[in-house]
């Protein structure tokens, strides 16, 4: 189970020539679009984690299928590594560049191909945004579920490369639930379809195992999402609470009842002050937390089901309860949550982050435990999450101008992290390890499990050429974050041992 | 991508002397149960799938993670296969034994090691039976969701090999739905933990990847599974038809007007017919086919989805419907549709039942090719199935002693397959492919798609020494296949070669 990977194959190419590679690939596929020179490759140099910033060597933005196996088939011959992007809203450097290496943008990939209202389900490219995939199935009742943050501008391809939520996913399930196949290229050229038009396929499950695999593993050229019927009715109660311990305690109550909510969102109090400023949500400026709860179904279900929220939200101590009155008030309660993240941005010249996931059992504890840390470090950290599935996103505030904040700012953020995984939870829920959590991996599994992953890869890209340097780490890696003081500036690429 | 394993690997073991193995593995691990006499073997020569059996060279016992470890090393060392096995309640032959090889049974892995109520979750060992599983969390308001058939007696080890459904998983989702974590053992005896106690794990997806794996990839020695709340409430519609196809169209109704019942299952007149007799279960003799419907939930919610879901059922045409009046007559239902399989047993010497999946669109039509093969083959054809989920149970009715129509059921199954990924389907949806259908694994994809499957079992097991012969065929097999008529007695294995 070895991994032949060098992480630091892309120093290999230093004898490569930019320009010849370029000459190179236009003769060989004409018709692909390459960007190559500096100015050029600047708007691509870091995804949704700016912090880490590479210009790549060169863009290559494809719109046939035949040019990404092409490119790939060219790439894999010259041990050139490949980073694949969609809109690159990703928030965890999963598409950050690689000096020597090709980025391949997969924008140009933007056609819906076909809408099977019969069949709910919907057959596009992987560079379509997420929302489009519901605009283009509304005139059919239909929608695609999975709602991350950034679903105006984030492709379906990026969704599948990181598995990603949103705040619906407790009742609708992330993207891989709702995925029926995917047409891939492997890195050696292979055009290869994955799953199946029905609800199951024999074999090993390849669908699930390519979905959150991060660019790793081959690029996903089709999509099969599934459409649901979009829910008859939906309410959502907003409830405020005096106590942070509280409101974790009536989502366990919540769930516990039976009921499962479209979504389960918490806020705490400066998440929500920093919200209602930017968006004006009505959103409680004076609480200590507040829970949005949306129930969706049948009308008559979601009636009953709201009655029973409020009755619970209320048992469990809610300070004050509202049920948005009508469909623009459900949308503005939920705008809020959605631009959580600019707002706190706006309070704060900088902003970092996080997505652990825990048991939800352990939600009250690990709050305290993050206050704790906030304070040991002095950077304030705000908390947003999807309560229902204990997948939280605390953003930690600092400013990068002031000396050693940045450097706090990532220790606070390690500590959260291991803090996740001490109580039974994970690095990460929705936005991937990429290269921000790579180190975290370490923490996260052991030797003999971080081999599992690494005799993975290999079976697909034993020259580790996609995606170089994220989601799996090295035993070297691993070994050097272990000790952590060991000077990192040996390596050829320092900016990417910043974490 | 090349995988090296030959399934005629068992053959090399004829240089090995069994009674030298046994004394070895007895020396090795003196607390590991072994038999090795011929009649106490007998019982193990086949699964659910009677059709196929083989005496294996010895069966092993183990009740601890270090005798599965130290087992497995041994294997690997002396190139000996290994077949695992749970309760032996599979259908597609995948716990089926090699002569020449150790067949794995865990059945005194029989032990729940938590319930833990406030997290919802229970660990538990493979050889625990599914039912055992509710049953334990019963007390405290919990359940485990799928529910095979014969989850009074399968072992949720086996489930997890399967990827096992139930009449409940249109809602409830199947068994890599409802777990949050394996314990397994690879082939060179390394224990690896896959998933974590959070709902999500970072990295690749190694917990869907191992279910359904038909255990080619590791043995799986603990399951941390997901407990629910018991619904507050149910209720069961049986709704008849005098036609088929109206039937079918039903279910796209009640799927299309949003409701999510907990269960949707058809079955048409020979079924239930033969399971009235059998049962008593007050089924509609006279109706072509007949529709059970279950809605639940919270109480208020339950009665409005019933309302909801009974006047779908009349608009669709349904010419009677019956609502279970109490949990008395709810079971009764039920227990028709469990028995199933059995009563058609009663009525026909042999019966050969398949499990393909097509898009829930093409019931109707698929319906009529199977009518058609069955006039072609003259065998009746009883068919049952999760109609909610589009897996189809044909059960083809046979008398092995008539000379012929072993191989005209057989034909039919193979029919009946390839239409099923004619049409957009699958050859599978909850059996899982064993050998049974291995050769349809052939039709099912193409030479560059099993090459993936190929790449990855041989990252786990290179020397393919888990379950050889099951899930995964070889290229020489697909080619024999495909050249329907080449005599296939030149194999080592004849019997492995009879479908």
């Amino acid at each position: 189970m070895s991994y032949q990977y060098d992480e630091r194959i892309d120093g290999a190419l230093a004898t490569h020539d930019k320009s010849t590679i370029v000459a190179q690939l236009q003769s060989l596929i004409p018709d692909l679009q390459l960007l190559h020179e500096q100015e050029e490759l600047r708007p691509f140099e870091c995804d949704g984690l700016a912090a880490y910033r590479t210009t790549p060597m060169l863009v290559a933005l494809p719109d046939q299928v035949a040019q990404v196996q092409a490119l790939l088939r060219f790439a894999h011959e010259r041990r050139i590594p490949v980073v694949a992007r969609g809109a690159g809203t990703g928030l965890s450097g999963g598409a950050l560049p690689l000096e020597k290496g090709i980025l391949l943008v997969m924008a140009r990939f933007n056609r819906i191909l076909d809408v099977n209202a019969e069949a709910g389900t919907a057959r596009v490219q992987p560079g379509v945004r997420n929302l489009a995939i519901s605009q283009a199935a509304a005139p059919f009742g239909l929608y695609y579920a999975p709602d991350p943050s950034s679903q105006i501008a984030c492709s379906i391809g990026g969704n599948v490369a990181e598995n990603s939520g949103g705040v619906h996913c407790l009742k609708y399930g992330l993207t891989v639930n709702n995925i029926l196949k995917l047409e891939i290229v492997t890195i050696d050229g292979e055009c290869v379809t994955l799953g199946s038009d029905a609800l199951d396929a024999p074999g090993f499950d390849f669908l699930a195992l390519f979905t959150g695999s991060e660019g790793m593993l081959g690029i996903v050229t089709e999509v099969t999402v599934k459409l649901l019927t979009r829910p008859q009715s939906a309410k959502v109660l907003l409830a405020s609470f005096d106590d942070v311990e509280k409101a974790g305690a009536a989502v366990a109550q919540i769930i516990g009842a039976g009921v499962i909510p479209g979504g389960l969102e918490m806020m705490d109090k400066l998440a929500i002050r920093a919200t209602e400023d930017f968006i004006h949500a009505g959103y409680p400026v004076d609480a200590e937390a507040m829970l949005l709860c949306e129930v969706d179904g049948v009308e008559s279900d979601v009636h009953e089901d709201a009655q029973r929220v409020e009755d619970l939200l209320r048992a469990a101590g809610a300070t004050d309860i509202r049920v948005a009155k009508d469909e623009a008030e459900r949308q503005r309660f939920w705008a809020g949550r959605k631009n959580a993240f600019p707002a706190v941005g706006r309070i704060s010249p900088d902003y970092y982050c996080m997505d652990g996931t825990i048991p939800r059992r352990e939600l009250p504890g690990v709050l305290k435990s993050i206050e704790a840390i906030s304070s040991e470090y002095g950077l304030q950290v705000a908390n947003v999450f999807h309560a229902g599935d204990g997948n939280m996103h605390p953003l930690i505030l600092f400013d990068a101008n002031v000396p050693g904040q940045t450097e706090r700012a990532e220790a606070v953020g390690a500590k959260i992290l291991e803090l996740c995984v001490a109580v039974g939870g994970t690095i990460t829920g929705e936005h991937g390890v990429g290269r921000e959590k790579i180190n975290q991996m370490c923490v996260q599994f052991n030797p003999d499990e971080l081999g599992f992953f690494r005799a993975l890869k290999a079976a697909f890209d034993p020259l580790g050429l996609l995606n170089p340097g994220k989601n799996v780490p090295t035993l070297h890696r691993c070994a050097e974050f272990g000790a952590m003081h060991v000077h990192h500036g040996a390596l050829p690429f320092p900016e990417l041992e910043r974490f």
